[in-house]
Protein backbone atom coordinates (compact mmCIF):
# COMPACT_ATOMS: atom_id res chain seq x y z
CA UNK A 1 0.00 0.00 0.00
CA UNK A 2 1.25 3.41 -0.82
CA UNK A 3 -0.71 6.66 0.38
CA UNK A 4 -1.42 9.71 -1.60
CA UNK A 5 1.20 11.95 0.93
CA UNK A 6 3.93 9.15 -0.28
CA UNK A 7 3.17 9.26 -4.09
CA UNK A 8 3.22 13.33 -3.59
CA UNK A 9 6.78 12.87 -2.07
CA UNK A 10 8.19 10.34 -4.15
CA UNK A 11 7.07 12.42 -7.51
CA UNK A 12 7.99 15.13 -5.85
CA UNK A 13 11.77 13.70 -6.05
CA UNK A 14 11.90 13.25 -9.55
CA UNK A 15 12.45 17.23 -9.51
CA UNK A 16 15.32 19.13 -8.19
CA UNK A 17 13.68 21.91 -6.17
CA UNK A 18 12.61 18.98 -3.62
CA UNK A 19 15.43 17.30 -3.91
CA UNK A 20 17.58 20.10 -2.64
CA UNK A 21 14.52 20.94 -0.21
CA UNK A 22 14.32 17.49 1.52
CA UNK A 23 17.99 16.89 1.22
CA UNK A 24 16.63 12.94 -0.21
CA UNK A 25 16.58 11.23 -3.60
CA UNK A 26 15.27 8.29 -5.73
CA UNK A 27 17.12 5.25 -6.55
CA UNK A 28 15.37 2.30 -8.72
CA UNK A 29 16.27 -1.23 -9.37
CA UNK A 30 17.55 -4.33 -6.94
CA UNK A 31 21.07 -4.03 -7.49
CA UNK A 32 21.40 -0.22 -7.10
CA UNK A 33 19.44 -0.07 -4.22
CA UNK A 34 21.65 -2.71 -2.47
CA UNK A 35 25.27 -1.42 -3.76
CA UNK A 36 23.93 2.12 -2.27
CA UNK A 37 22.86 0.08 1.24
CA UNK A 38 26.14 -1.84 1.36
CA UNK A 39 27.96 1.33 1.16
CA UNK A 40 26.06 2.93 3.88
CA UNK A 41 23.57 5.71 2.01
CA UNK A 42 21.10 6.06 4.37
CA UNK A 43 17.76 4.54 3.06
CA UNK A 44 14.56 6.26 4.11
CA UNK A 45 11.77 4.06 2.49
CA UNK A 46 11.55 1.09 -0.02
CA UNK A 47 8.72 0.66 -2.16
CA UNK A 48 8.79 -3.07 -3.74
CA UNK A 49 6.90 -5.55 -5.79
CA UNK A 50 8.30 -8.46 -4.34
CA UNK A 51 10.41 -9.60 -1.03
CA UNK A 52 13.02 -7.81 -0.10
CA UNK A 53 15.72 -8.27 3.08
CA UNK A 54 15.59 -4.52 4.40
CA UNK A 55 14.64 -3.32 7.81
CA UNK A 56 10.91 -4.07 8.23
CA UNK A 57 9.94 -0.65 9.24
CA UNK A 58 11.09 0.80 5.94
CA UNK A 59 9.41 -1.78 3.30
CA UNK A 60 6.29 -1.18 1.67
CA UNK A 61 5.02 -3.49 -0.47
CA UNK A 62 3.21 -2.15 -3.40
CA UNK A 63 1.71 -3.46 -6.81
CA UNK A 64 3.51 -2.93 -10.34
CA UNK A 65 0.68 -0.32 -11.19
CA UNK A 66 1.34 1.86 -7.90
CA UNK A 67 5.26 0.85 -8.71
CA UNK A 68 4.49 2.43 -12.23
CA UNK A 69 2.74 5.89 -10.48
CA UNK A 70 6.02 6.47 -8.66
CA UNK A 71 8.85 5.57 -11.18
CA UNK A 72 11.13 8.17 -12.98
CA UNK A 73 12.20 5.53 -15.22
CA UNK A 74 10.17 4.80 -18.75
CA UNK A 75 10.13 1.69 -17.63
CA UNK A 76 9.70 0.82 -14.34
CA UNK A 77 11.81 -1.42 -12.36
CA UNK A 78 10.58 -3.96 -9.43
CA UNK A 79 12.02 -1.90 -6.35
CA UNK A 80 12.38 1.82 -5.88
CA UNK A 81 14.06 3.65 -2.66
CA UNK A 82 14.17 6.88 -1.00
CA UNK A 83 17.66 7.92 -0.17
CA UNK A 84 19.23 10.90 1.79
CA UNK A 85 21.74 12.22 -0.03
CA UNK A 86 25.36 12.20 2.21
CA UNK A 87 26.21 14.97 4.18
CA UNK A 88 28.46 17.62 2.46
CA UNK A 89 32.41 17.15 2.92
CA UNK A 90 34.62 20.46 2.38
CA UNK A 91 36.05 21.04 -0.86
CA UNK A 92 39.23 19.24 -1.99
CA UNK A 93 42.72 21.43 -1.92
CA UNK A 94 45.17 19.01 -2.83
CA UNK A 95 45.55 15.62 -4.94
CA UNK A 96 43.61 14.91 -7.97
CA UNK A 97 40.13 16.37 -8.89
CA UNK A 98 37.98 16.32 -11.50
CA UNK A 99 35.84 19.10 -12.68
CA UNK A 100 32.73 19.58 -14.98
CA UNK A 101 32.42 23.06 -16.55
CA UNK A 102 28.69 22.96 -17.58
CA UNK A 103 28.30 18.97 -18.35
CA UNK A 104 24.64 18.94 -19.34
CA UNK A 105 23.76 15.20 -20.25
CA UNK A 106 22.47 12.96 -17.19
CA UNK A 107 23.74 10.13 -18.94
CA UNK A 108 27.45 11.49 -19.29
CA UNK A 109 27.53 12.49 -15.81
CA UNK A 110 26.15 9.13 -14.54
CA UNK A 111 29.15 7.64 -16.35
CA UNK A 112 31.58 10.28 -15.57
CA UNK A 113 31.00 9.06 -11.56
CA UNK A 114 31.19 6.13 -12.81
CA UNK A 115 34.81 6.78 -14.03
CA UNK A 116 35.89 8.75 -11.32
CA UNK A 117 35.15 5.92 -9.13
CA UNK A 118 36.74 3.60 -10.70
CA UNK A 119 40.17 5.47 -11.72
CA UNK A 120 40.23 5.92 -7.68
CA UNK A 121 38.76 10.00 -7.99
CA UNK A 122 37.22 10.90 -5.02
CA UNK A 123 36.29 14.04 -5.57
CA UNK A 124 34.48 15.26 -8.49
CA UNK A 125 33.55 19.60 -8.58
CA UNK A 126 30.89 20.34 -10.88
CA UNK A 127 29.79 24.22 -12.08
CA UNK A 128 26.43 25.31 -10.79
CA UNK A 129 25.13 24.60 -13.94
CA UNK A 130 25.90 21.04 -14.63
CA UNK A 131 23.51 19.11 -14.36
CA UNK A 132 22.29 17.39 -10.56
CA UNK A 133 24.18 14.52 -9.72
CA UNK A 134 21.09 13.46 -7.50
CA UNK A 135 18.91 13.32 -11.07
CA UNK A 136 17.23 10.00 -11.25
CA UNK A 137 18.66 9.50 -15.06
CA UNK A 138 22.48 10.31 -13.62
CA UNK A 139 21.49 8.32 -10.37
CA UNK A 140 20.62 5.16 -12.37
CA UNK A 141 23.85 5.74 -14.77
CA UNK A 142 26.11 6.01 -11.72
CA UNK A 143 25.54 1.97 -11.18
CA UNK A 144 25.93 3.00 -7.36
CA UNK A 145 29.32 4.57 -7.42
CA UNK A 146 27.70 7.89 -6.65
CA UNK A 147 28.01 6.22 -3.12
CA UNK A 148 31.66 6.59 -3.71
CA UNK A 149 32.41 9.46 -5.35
CA UNK A 150 32.39 13.17 -3.25
CA UNK A 151 30.38 15.15 -5.91
CA UNK A 152 30.70 18.92 -4.86
CA UNK A 153 28.63 21.94 -6.88
CA UNK A 154 30.07 25.32 -6.54
CA UNK A 155 30.79 28.48 -8.77
CA UNK A 156 33.44 26.48 -10.56
CA UNK A 157 36.11 29.58 -11.86
CA UNK A 158 36.33 30.61 -8.00
CA UNK A 159 36.98 27.72 -6.57
CA UNK A 160 39.83 27.28 -10.00
CA UNK A 161 41.37 30.65 -8.20
CA UNK A 162 41.40 29.09 -4.17
CA UNK A 163 43.09 25.66 -5.69
CA UNK A 164 47.07 26.13 -5.11
CA UNK A 165 48.01 23.50 -7.74
CA UNK A 166 47.95 22.80 -11.03
CA UNK A 167 44.63 23.50 -13.13
CA UNK A 168 44.39 21.55 -16.55
CA UNK A 169 41.18 22.17 -19.12
CA UNK A 170 40.63 19.04 -21.97
CA UNK A 171 40.29 21.31 -25.26
CA UNK A 172 41.07 20.09 -28.96
CA UNK A 173 43.51 22.66 -29.62
CA UNK A 174 45.63 21.55 -26.90
CA UNK A 175 48.80 20.03 -25.80
CA UNK A 176 49.37 16.32 -26.19
CA UNK A 177 48.22 14.15 -23.48
CA UNK A 178 50.79 11.84 -24.17
CA UNK A 179 53.61 14.40 -23.93
CA UNK A 180 52.75 15.55 -20.32
CA UNK A 181 54.14 14.96 -16.92
CA UNK A 182 50.93 14.59 -14.51
CA UNK A 183 51.36 17.26 -11.35
CA UNK A 184 50.14 15.71 -7.63
CA UNK A 185 48.11 18.33 -7.02
CA UNK A 186 45.86 18.63 -10.40
CA UNK A 187 42.47 20.04 -11.23
CA UNK A 188 41.54 18.60 -14.58
CA UNK A 189 38.48 20.43 -16.50
CA UNK A 190 35.75 19.59 -18.54
CA UNK A 191 33.76 21.62 -20.65
CA UNK A 192 29.98 21.62 -21.72
CA UNK A 193 28.89 18.89 -24.43
CA UNK A 194 28.53 21.55 -27.03
CA UNK A 195 30.33 24.52 -26.05
CA UNK A 196 33.72 23.37 -24.81
CA UNK A 197 35.30 25.25 -21.78
CA UNK A 198 33.66 28.27 -20.77
CA UNK A 199 35.85 31.61 -21.12
CA UNK A 200 35.28 32.00 -17.07
CA UNK A 201 37.21 29.13 -16.32
CA UNK A 202 39.75 28.88 -19.22
CA UNK A 203 40.95 32.06 -17.30
CA UNK A 204 42.06 29.76 -14.51
CA UNK A 205 43.71 27.26 -16.58
CA UNK A 206 47.16 26.29 -16.46
CA UNK A 207 47.47 24.71 -19.63
CA UNK A 208 44.89 22.95 -22.00
CA UNK A 209 45.23 19.01 -23.21
CA UNK A 210 43.90 17.32 -25.60
CA UNK A 211 43.66 13.70 -26.77
CA UNK A 212 45.43 13.43 -30.32
CA UNK A 213 43.10 11.36 -33.09
CA UNK A 214 43.85 8.99 -35.68
CA UNK A 215 41.79 9.65 -38.21
CA UNK A 216 42.25 10.46 -41.18
CA UNK A 217 41.45 14.40 -42.46
CA UNK A 218 37.83 13.86 -42.80
CA UNK A 219 37.53 11.32 -39.24
CA UNK A 220 35.29 12.38 -35.78
CA UNK A 221 35.64 15.51 -35.63
CA UNK A 222 35.47 15.21 -31.72
CA UNK A 223 35.20 12.68 -28.73
CA UNK A 224 31.80 12.69 -26.50
CA UNK A 225 33.35 14.37 -22.86
CA UNK A 226 32.71 10.99 -21.23
CA UNK A 227 34.63 9.47 -23.68
CA UNK A 228 37.28 11.91 -23.46
CA UNK A 229 37.12 11.66 -19.75
CA UNK A 230 37.69 7.95 -19.81
CA UNK A 231 41.02 8.27 -21.89
CA UNK A 232 41.95 11.48 -19.71
CA UNK A 233 41.85 9.48 -16.35
CA UNK A 234 43.64 6.50 -18.08
CA UNK A 235 46.67 8.75 -18.95
CA UNK A 236 46.32 9.73 -15.26
CA UNK A 237 46.45 6.65 -13.63
CA UNK A 238 48.24 4.43 -15.76
CA UNK A 239 52.09 3.77 -14.84
CA UNK A 240 54.24 5.54 -16.63
CA UNK A 241 57.47 4.38 -18.99
CA UNK A 242 55.47 2.34 -20.87
CA UNK B 1 4.31 17.30 -49.41
CA UNK B 2 4.68 14.24 -48.52
CA UNK B 3 2.81 10.98 -50.34
CA UNK B 4 1.16 8.49 -47.86
CA UNK B 5 3.43 5.69 -50.19
CA UNK B 6 6.42 8.14 -49.12
CA UNK B 7 4.97 7.89 -45.34
CA UNK B 8 4.95 4.21 -45.30
CA UNK B 9 8.83 3.63 -47.02
CA UNK B 10 10.54 5.70 -43.96
CA UNK B 11 8.14 4.07 -41.12
CA UNK B 12 9.24 1.49 -42.34
CA UNK B 13 12.90 1.86 -41.99
CA UNK B 14 12.30 2.40 -38.87
CA UNK B 15 12.44 -1.16 -38.55
CA UNK B 16 15.95 -3.80 -39.47
CA UNK B 17 14.28 -6.19 -40.95
CA UNK B 18 13.02 -3.25 -43.92
CA UNK B 19 16.24 -1.62 -43.97
CA UNK B 20 17.88 -4.72 -44.90
CA UNK B 21 14.96 -5.37 -48.00
CA UNK B 22 15.39 -1.84 -49.73
CA UNK B 23 19.01 -1.56 -48.42
CA UNK B 24 18.25 2.02 -47.01
CA UNK B 25 18.28 4.22 -43.77
CA UNK B 26 17.44 7.15 -42.34
CA UNK B 27 19.59 9.90 -40.61
CA UNK B 28 17.90 12.90 -39.13
CA UNK B 29 19.19 16.63 -38.68
CA UNK B 30 21.00 19.24 -40.43
CA UNK B 31 24.43 18.43 -39.12
CA UNK B 32 24.26 14.37 -39.71
CA UNK B 33 22.37 14.80 -43.49
CA UNK B 34 25.12 17.11 -44.26
CA UNK B 35 28.38 15.41 -43.01
CA UNK B 36 27.27 11.72 -44.51
CA UNK B 37 26.69 13.77 -47.93
CA UNK B 38 29.83 15.48 -47.75
CA UNK B 39 31.65 11.61 -47.04
CA UNK B 40 29.91 10.68 -50.37
CA UNK B 41 27.35 8.71 -48.76
CA UNK B 42 24.29 8.30 -51.44
CA UNK B 43 21.02 10.44 -50.84
CA UNK B 44 17.98 9.35 -51.90
CA UNK B 45 15.31 11.66 -50.80
CA UNK B 46 15.71 14.57 -47.80
CA UNK B 47 12.37 15.54 -46.06
CA UNK B 48 12.94 19.08 -44.77
CA UNK B 49 11.11 22.07 -42.82
CA UNK B 50 13.51 24.75 -43.96
CA UNK B 51 15.64 25.47 -46.96
CA UNK B 52 18.35 23.20 -48.16
CA UNK B 53 21.11 22.99 -50.87
CA UNK B 54 20.56 19.43 -51.84
CA UNK B 55 19.84 18.40 -55.34
CA UNK B 56 16.56 19.78 -56.14
CA UNK B 57 15.23 16.14 -57.30
CA UNK B 58 15.56 15.16 -53.49
CA UNK B 59 14.25 17.78 -52.03
CA UNK B 60 10.81 17.55 -50.32
CA UNK B 61 9.69 20.53 -48.10
CA UNK B 62 7.45 19.40 -45.40
CA UNK B 63 5.63 20.92 -42.33
CA UNK B 64 6.19 20.05 -38.82
CA UNK B 65 3.88 17.93 -38.30
CA UNK B 66 4.83 15.81 -41.03
CA UNK B 67 7.68 15.61 -40.21
CA UNK B 68 7.13 14.62 -36.72
CA UNK B 69 5.27 11.30 -38.37
CA UNK B 70 7.93 10.26 -40.18
CA UNK B 71 10.97 10.84 -37.36
CA UNK B 72 12.39 8.10 -35.36
CA UNK B 73 13.03 10.59 -32.95
CA UNK B 74 11.33 11.36 -29.83
CA UNK B 75 12.35 15.46 -30.39
CA UNK B 76 11.89 15.45 -34.56
CA UNK B 77 14.84 17.90 -36.47
CA UNK B 78 13.94 20.47 -39.04
CA UNK B 79 15.69 17.17 -41.46
CA UNK B 80 15.36 13.80 -42.32
CA UNK B 81 16.88 11.95 -45.05
CA UNK B 82 16.99 8.57 -46.85
CA UNK B 83 20.22 7.37 -47.63
CA UNK B 84 21.65 4.78 -49.79
CA UNK B 85 23.96 1.51 -46.87
CA UNK B 86 27.15 1.74 -48.81
CA UNK B 87 27.88 -1.22 -50.18
CA UNK B 88 29.53 -4.49 -48.35
CA UNK B 89 33.22 -4.67 -48.41
CA UNK B 90 35.38 -7.59 -47.90
CA UNK B 91 36.15 -8.65 -44.40
CA UNK B 92 39.56 -7.66 -42.81
CA UNK B 93 42.42 -9.82 -42.60
CA UNK B 94 44.90 -8.04 -41.58
CA UNK B 95 45.81 -4.76 -39.60
CA UNK B 96 43.68 -3.74 -36.64
CA UNK B 97 40.10 -4.66 -36.39
CA UNK B 98 37.40 -3.97 -33.21
CA UNK B 99 35.12 -7.07 -32.87
CA UNK B 100 31.85 -6.89 -30.88
CA UNK B 101 30.30 -9.44 -29.54
CA UNK B 102 26.70 -8.96 -28.95
CA UNK B 103 26.45 -4.86 -28.17
CA UNK B 104 23.27 -4.68 -27.66
CA UNK B 105 22.50 -0.88 -26.73
CA UNK B 106 22.54 1.54 -29.66
CA UNK B 107 24.03 4.19 -27.83
CA UNK B 108 26.82 1.86 -26.86
CA UNK B 109 27.77 0.93 -30.94
CA UNK B 110 27.09 4.71 -31.91
CA UNK B 111 29.47 6.23 -29.70
CA UNK B 112 32.07 2.84 -30.40
CA UNK B 113 31.73 3.71 -34.10
CA UNK B 114 32.47 7.29 -33.56
CA UNK B 115 36.06 5.80 -31.18
CA UNK B 116 37.17 3.43 -34.17
CA UNK B 117 36.39 6.57 -36.26
CA UNK B 118 38.64 8.58 -33.68
CA UNK B 119 41.35 5.96 -33.58
CA UNK B 120 41.67 5.05 -37.16
CA UNK B 121 40.36 1.47 -36.89
CA UNK B 122 38.55 1.22 -40.21
CA UNK B 123 37.16 -2.28 -39.79
CA UNK B 124 34.83 -3.29 -37.15
CA UNK B 125 33.35 -6.82 -37.26
CA UNK B 126 29.78 -7.24 -35.22
CA UNK B 127 28.36 -10.59 -34.16
CA UNK B 128 25.09 -11.42 -35.89
CA UNK B 129 23.45 -10.76 -32.95
CA UNK B 130 25.22 -7.32 -32.04
CA UNK B 131 22.48 -4.57 -32.81
CA UNK B 132 22.02 -3.24 -36.39
CA UNK B 133 24.35 -0.27 -36.95
CA UNK B 134 21.88 0.88 -39.41
CA UNK B 135 19.19 1.65 -36.61
CA UNK B 136 18.27 5.12 -36.70
CA UNK B 137 19.56 5.69 -32.71
CA UNK B 138 22.65 4.01 -33.15
CA UNK B 139 23.16 6.53 -36.93
CA UNK B 140 22.36 9.37 -34.48
CA UNK B 141 25.09 8.62 -31.92
CA UNK B 142 27.72 7.94 -34.67
CA UNK B 143 27.79 11.80 -35.50
CA UNK B 144 28.96 10.75 -38.97
CA UNK B 145 31.36 8.71 -38.28
CA UNK B 146 28.92 5.68 -39.70
CA UNK B 147 30.59 6.97 -43.34
CA UNK B 148 33.90 5.99 -42.29
CA UNK B 149 33.96 2.78 -40.56
CA UNK B 150 33.53 -0.13 -42.46
CA UNK B 151 31.16 -2.12 -40.45
CA UNK B 152 30.61 -6.16 -41.30
CA UNK B 153 28.18 -8.34 -39.46
CA UNK B 154 29.24 -12.13 -39.57
CA UNK B 155 29.06 -15.43 -38.22
CA UNK B 156 31.86 -14.04 -35.34
CA UNK B 157 33.65 -16.96 -34.12
CA UNK B 158 34.01 -18.27 -37.62
CA UNK B 159 35.57 -15.17 -38.42
CA UNK B 160 38.21 -15.16 -35.82
CA UNK B 161 38.84 -18.85 -37.09
CA UNK B 162 40.17 -17.47 -40.10
CA UNK B 163 42.23 -14.29 -38.83
CA UNK B 164 46.01 -15.34 -38.69
CA UNK B 165 46.92 -12.59 -36.48
CA UNK B 166 46.56 -12.09 -32.88
CA UNK B 167 43.00 -12.08 -30.72
CA UNK B 168 42.33 -10.13 -27.77
CA UNK B 169 39.23 -10.52 -25.22
CA UNK B 170 38.59 -7.16 -23.10
CA UNK B 171 37.74 -9.52 -19.37
CA UNK B 172 38.09 -8.12 -16.16
CA UNK B 173 40.05 -11.20 -15.14
CA UNK B 174 42.18 -10.87 -18.51
CA UNK B 175 46.70 -9.62 -18.15
CA UNK B 176 46.48 -5.73 -17.27
CA UNK B 177 46.73 -3.75 -21.07
CA UNK B 178 49.32 -1.44 -19.34
CA UNK B 179 51.74 -5.08 -19.98
CA UNK B 180 51.24 -5.58 -23.27
CA UNK B 181 52.67 -5.09 -26.91
CA UNK B 182 50.21 -4.61 -29.65
CA UNK B 183 50.77 -6.71 -32.27
CA UNK B 184 50.63 -5.10 -35.74
CA UNK B 185 47.71 -8.03 -36.77
CA UNK B 186 45.36 -8.00 -33.93
CA UNK B 187 41.60 -8.22 -33.09
CA UNK B 188 40.29 -6.91 -30.04
CA UNK B 189 36.91 -8.70 -28.80
CA UNK B 190 34.16 -6.46 -26.71
CA UNK B 191 31.65 -8.81 -24.88
CA UNK B 192 28.34 -8.01 -24.65
CA UNK B 193 27.17 -5.84 -21.66
CA UNK B 194 26.03 -7.69 -19.08
CA UNK B 195 27.45 -11.26 -20.23
CA UNK B 196 30.92 -10.11 -21.51
CA UNK B 197 32.38 -12.64 -24.03
CA UNK B 198 30.47 -15.61 -25.50
CA UNK B 199 31.99 -19.25 -24.79
CA UNK B 200 32.05 -19.39 -28.40
CA UNK B 201 34.46 -16.57 -29.18
CA UNK B 202 36.41 -16.99 -25.90
CA UNK B 203 37.94 -19.90 -27.80
CA UNK B 204 39.33 -18.36 -29.79
CA UNK B 205 41.48 -15.87 -28.27
CA UNK B 206 44.83 -15.68 -27.74
CA UNK B 207 44.66 -13.92 -24.43
CA UNK B 208 42.69 -11.11 -22.57
CA UNK B 209 43.35 -7.70 -21.96
CA UNK B 210 41.59 -6.35 -18.19
CA UNK B 211 41.83 -2.45 -17.73
CA UNK B 212 43.27 -1.87 -13.80
CA UNK B 213 40.96 -0.01 -11.56
CA UNK B 214 42.40 2.22 -9.25
CA UNK B 215 38.86 1.68 -7.07
CA UNK B 216 38.61 1.11 -3.57
CA UNK B 217 37.82 -2.35 -2.43
CA UNK B 218 34.31 -1.47 -2.68
CA UNK B 219 34.62 0.58 -6.03
CA UNK B 220 32.75 0.46 -9.38
CA UNK B 221 32.22 -2.90 -10.50
CA UNK B 222 32.75 -2.29 -14.13
CA UNK B 223 33.70 0.28 -17.23
CA UNK B 224 30.76 0.24 -19.48
CA UNK B 225 31.66 -1.44 -22.47
CA UNK B 226 32.24 1.77 -24.70
CA UNK B 227 33.87 3.57 -21.56
CA UNK B 228 36.43 0.21 -21.89
CA UNK B 229 36.69 0.90 -25.99
CA UNK B 230 38.01 4.13 -25.29
CA UNK B 231 40.50 3.08 -22.76
CA UNK B 232 41.51 0.29 -24.80
CA UNK B 233 41.50 2.07 -28.35
CA UNK B 234 43.59 4.61 -26.57
CA UNK B 235 46.35 2.32 -25.49
CA UNK B 236 46.43 0.41 -28.72
CA UNK B 237 47.15 3.96 -30.27
CA UNK B 238 49.04 5.90 -28.06
CA UNK B 239 52.84 6.54 -28.82
CA UNK B 240 54.49 3.98 -26.61
CA UNK B 241 57.60 4.34 -24.52
CA UNK B 242 55.81 7.39 -22.20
Amino acid sequence: MISKAQIKLITSLHQKKYRTKTGLFLAEGPKLISDLWEAGVELTAIYTTEHVNYPEDLVHTITALELKKISALKQANTQLAVFKMPNPTSMPSAGVVLALDAVRDPGNLGTIIRLCDWFGVAQLVCSADTVDAYNPKVIQATMGSIARVKVHYTDLSNFLQTWSGTVWGADMQGSSVYQVQWPQDVVLVMGNEANGLSPEVRTQLSDTLSIPSHKQVTGAESLNVAMATSILLNELRRPTGK
